[in-house]
């Protein structure tokens, strides 16, 4: 069997001093299914043009805005021309880049939280259908083949009916004001305008509230929140506490912060059903405990006895040699290149959609509500 | 120096089949400051007497009822008689045996949640105040030294000033309904005659609450309740949640649940101030976990560098011989002895007391006028 | 049933200032099998006497030697008399005391090592056959349920034939010089007099040779000595490691230091089986990790399902309610009480023995002569 | 700064069903350095050509062996050449393979063990040295941010003095007899022929052995063997466990298994000082314990606060997302990148090169002839 070529990938944002763009690059190599041939590495022109040939760009290639680089490549013959953008600016470009995006016929990749609106959200969900191509959104989270494992264990009944869920997503970086000279990661997203209306609530809380959808399959029937700004002189929520109510009758709390002193990336998922339970840290992602009704409880281990299919077809090594948060990224990218090459009418591998992108908006539309009219919510969804 | 007697110690509750009865005596002999001499240990009176003799007690001082004990010890000549009584009933008959011994002259020590209502717990307090006399509550998860530690830490102000409080009680030994015959304790804790109103609130939720109380010094202003029974038939919650706001600010989860399977009794702290952090968790006790800002995580261990005094204080074995339950159980017997003999007059070493078991109940009812209304509900506070 | 009264109990050694006394005197009070009516409890008569009286003896019973002891205690009626002696000395004084006692027909618990040489443990052993009493070892790690369970699974073949066995025994607190006057453990414990011709091989080796023993049921063959001194000035080892060849072919490691900084009483044991393997660590004691071949990996907890009779025998408090090393401690006192309540004659239940004692000894004298001449040393066995 | 194009990278070894080959493509890919032009995938030329087109090379650059790709690269012009050569075939090729590539002029990354003999290692290191050539050898867990940190803190004095280290390598993956029809890796790794005189000793022992070199500095100056081949038929160790003695005077423990049913990739090391200790397991491998004498124990994370150059030098991501393996190994290829970019002549990043080979393979003749001989043997140094 001969390798296809790699998928020809252009990127929106991401230049120097970004995070997440060097993130979504390594993603994206790791597997071997890209090559990086375009981009608009930043919203200031010399800049992206820098960013441009520090990663290896043509000077042609390095476009200066997103309609700069979507018009660029469209005068490119086919088969040289980007398959696939890859949108990694701050919130409040994803709506606007991505539409352009899907309107030129690019596949699309983009971060979260998908948009500042449902609407936007919405309107992003119907481009994508319209144009017929893959959009999808990088819950990295639900690429860890553990959370992959849980998933299957909900859905072959191992726990039973669901019962409770509890989501946390501690971090502390925030705990302090950070200005944004000092971290352009903590500038923007305490800045409402690039941000969106929340704050950790949408960083890190659009994460918590996709891991429970992605493992439970629970939709959500109504929201209570208490959002809470604890730092003096911050614009958006720093930390969310939400109550959960499930159709069907579940129940579930999500915690995020971002001012617990210490705590790094401590997002943590139980899950509890009336025949068992299981738990996941993602900072020590290669173990899952389950534990079955009166029996000794199990500990699951990535690439280990006992896994299920779901984990193993995105296992890269063998137990013992972890994987970890970039794998479980480029499991994200991998899929999108897989659905790209097999065509998006075929039946699509496992990731995230624009329609989980919607989801998530969703939840903070109901949760931002909730907590200016106070009590329960009702969430739409998709 | 030469040692005091023992004090003597009766019992009301506890006898066979009953668990906690046991604690209470092993916590009452680690070290050596009680001698068990009576008890009405059941209701019914031949098991009274019955486990009166398999507990080494004479047959006459083994009563068939508290009233009968009271009358009994008031009869003998005071070196002889019982000088504090341990109450380990079912949660019902706390307020009226309490009561009892305290117009009698006895000190008493007494199980949570103290009471059923808040008015019960009052005319506890006021009626200790007036018989002058110790009156402990067994909140035992104060007693471990790591615990001190914690609340030495935030008396220090080693956590700046404090934002948010996490306090977790997981249990899953409730997930299943169980009947009285197989399961004495469940059965009376999920019967509202002899529990209370609450369920896993008042069983575990008092402990949680107490712990946050007493680590923190923070006093509650209002909480929002999700009170749940997910097991069919039951009649009282088996799982609550709590949002949890504080005077001055802070606000906080209280999450408690009898339906988690696999979790034991998986009692957890997290405190998390402006200037650090600080996580406990009860079935790893000799482990203290501080974060503070911009320095690595230090893990404080029992008997180990960096201890203050309030925990050694409290600390029988050196680092690495781990102490456990039945120590930090037995911590609060001998702080009670220890007031006894210094006199009720004197400074009162740390242990819980009746005004903290009526706190406990001020929560429990707080929380269950928020689950009726809906919303927001003040708490009273002592 | 009726109670039985408890044990009169005297103790030589173990006053004021001395560490483990109170860890036996804790011990023997716990479950309420003995009580403390006599002592010897210093080689200093004025502290013995002042020791004996802070611990609530009478001045009468606080004899200044442990001659007077015995010879005081045989001149009081039977019924009053002094049942069972608990030697708590420095090591040297374990044979002449222990002696004495067996030939005045006491019962006998004994700390370990239990001689300096393997003759007079022979000699102890003889002893106490003839006169017909209990002789209990403090090897205290053997009380925990989770070795009892560890024990039961190799017993029932779950590991299948052992193969390779390594125990650790990691202490820091003598990885600086430490002077008798600012610790009395440390001054009399790296003194060849008291201690013996073995210093953390003798003190803690001990305790790593009998777990072994006392879960796999496995017998010496032969061992390799790397003993180190690695404090300047020390006289004794303070660091060993042995090679352990068992009968039958298996192997093993047995690593014991007291230099290493920052562990505390890190006692660890794996067992590794053709079918399965074991893992217990003993600041971490209510859990037991058990693998079995192509199998994830199971963690049994102390009171938790999975249980054999074994560890639930030796069990006191649900699942998740830790117990720790004074309940395993107290175990041993208890199983020495119900032998010698239930006669000698009978089935003893399981707890460690002078056998056992003179095994260890055996087991320090062959590293130490396989130190002297290098090279592999068989092993005598009792 | 404009990036530099990848380096032109060709395998040998590494075809379809090898385990390692994948491991090396995805390391070399992650960091985006190298392109893979060419290989020698399979000793089979028609599965070296099916496993080329598979990977995406040209068939003319799929070469049917080492010597084919050398003659043929050798013959294309400078600019498209291959420039680095990855060796990840059987052991018994690595030195073939590596002195053909060196004697044309290539850089060579190879995996471990270097070779059979050191003897053949020696020729290798004279062979790069003349060549002026980049020699990698992907000792990959050197490559891990907190063994970095490990090394620092050692070589600042952090220690103090080491005194004694423990390395652990745990494996189960061979407890049971496994043809090679089942498994590819067991096959050929438990095959002298293919795998030299070393079986659990030559595939992890040496990196044990490499890990204590690269983290301590410390030289070893002699060891004491014991082998064990645990599983009936098998003709090489499963199982070691060596004695160290280093010069100056410090000990260690080397310990490596592959029949610990239950273990995946277990390695663990543990170094202790006169100032203090530290502790870092393979499969936890963000974290770092560091105890330091009279203080409570610190947790260095990957990415958090407290950390030195040198592991922030190899960390891609902030705290709490945690890196892996891959991560780890991708940093060795890296380096090697950088080495080769800044001229053989520049000052080398840190990275294993020949002369870490050449010590394993020393490392592995003297344990061997230490097992033959019974007793302590002296250690050849590069």
């Amino acid at each position: 069997m001969t390798a296809p070529a790699p998928l020809r990938l252009a990127m929106v944002g991401g230049g120097q001093d970004a995070f997440i763009g060097n993130v979504h690059r390594m993603a994206a190599r790791l597997d071997g299914h890209y090559t990086l041939v375009a981009g608009a590495l930043s919203s200031t022109p010399e800049k992206a043009l820098a960013s441009g040939l520090a990663l290896g760009l043509s000077p042609e290639r390095s476009y200066p805005s997103y309609t700069a680089l979507i018009e660029g490549e469209l005068a490119r013959p086919e088969d040289e021309r980007v398959q696939v953008v890859s949108i990694v600016t701050p919130n409040h470009m994803h709506h606007p880049v991505a539409l352009a995006c899907l309107q030129a016929g690019f596949h699309v990749i983009c971060d979260k939280p998908l948009t500042h609106t449902a609407e936007q959200a919405r309107e992003l969900a119907r481009a994508a259908e319209q144009a017929g191509v893959v959009f999808a959104v990088t819950y990295n989270y639900s690429g860890y083949p553990l959370v992959r494992q849980a998933r299957e264990l909900v859905q072959q009944g191992e726990l039973g009916e669901i019962r409770k869920v509890i989501v946390e997503y501690h971090q502390g970086w925030l705990a302090t004001q950070v200005s944004e000279a000092d971290n352009k990661q903590a500038g923007w997203r305490t800045d409402p305008a690039r941000s969106g209306p929340a704050g950790a609530l949408g960083d890190i809380g659009t994460h918590a509230e996709q891991l429970v959808s992605f493992v439970t399959g629970l939709e959500l029937e109504s929201v209570l929140a208490e959002l809470s700004t604890f730092v003096p002189g911050r614009a958006l929520d720093d930390d969310a506490t939400v109550l959960l109510r499930f159709q069907g009758g579940a129940k579930g709390i999500l915690t995020v912060s971002q001012i617990e002193i210490g705590r790094e990336n401590d997002l943590r998922l139980s899950v509890f059903g009336t025949l068992g339970s299981l738990h996941w840290q993602q900072e020590n992602p290669n173990v899952l405990l389950l534990d079955r009704l009166d029996q000794p409880r199990v500990q699951l281990t990535r690439g280990g006895p006992g896994l299920g299919t779901a984990a193993q077809r995105v296992t890269r090594l063998p137990a013992g040699h972890p994987e970890a948060f970039l794998e479980a990224f480029a499991t994200i990218y991998t899929a999108a290149a897989e659905h790209i090459r097999a065509g998006t009418g075929s039946e699509p591998p496992v990731y995230p959609t624009v329609v989980d992108g919607l989801r998530g908006v969703q939840f903070v539309e109901a949760v931002i509500q909730s907590q200016q009219e106070g009590g329960w919510t009702r969430v739409s969804t998709p």
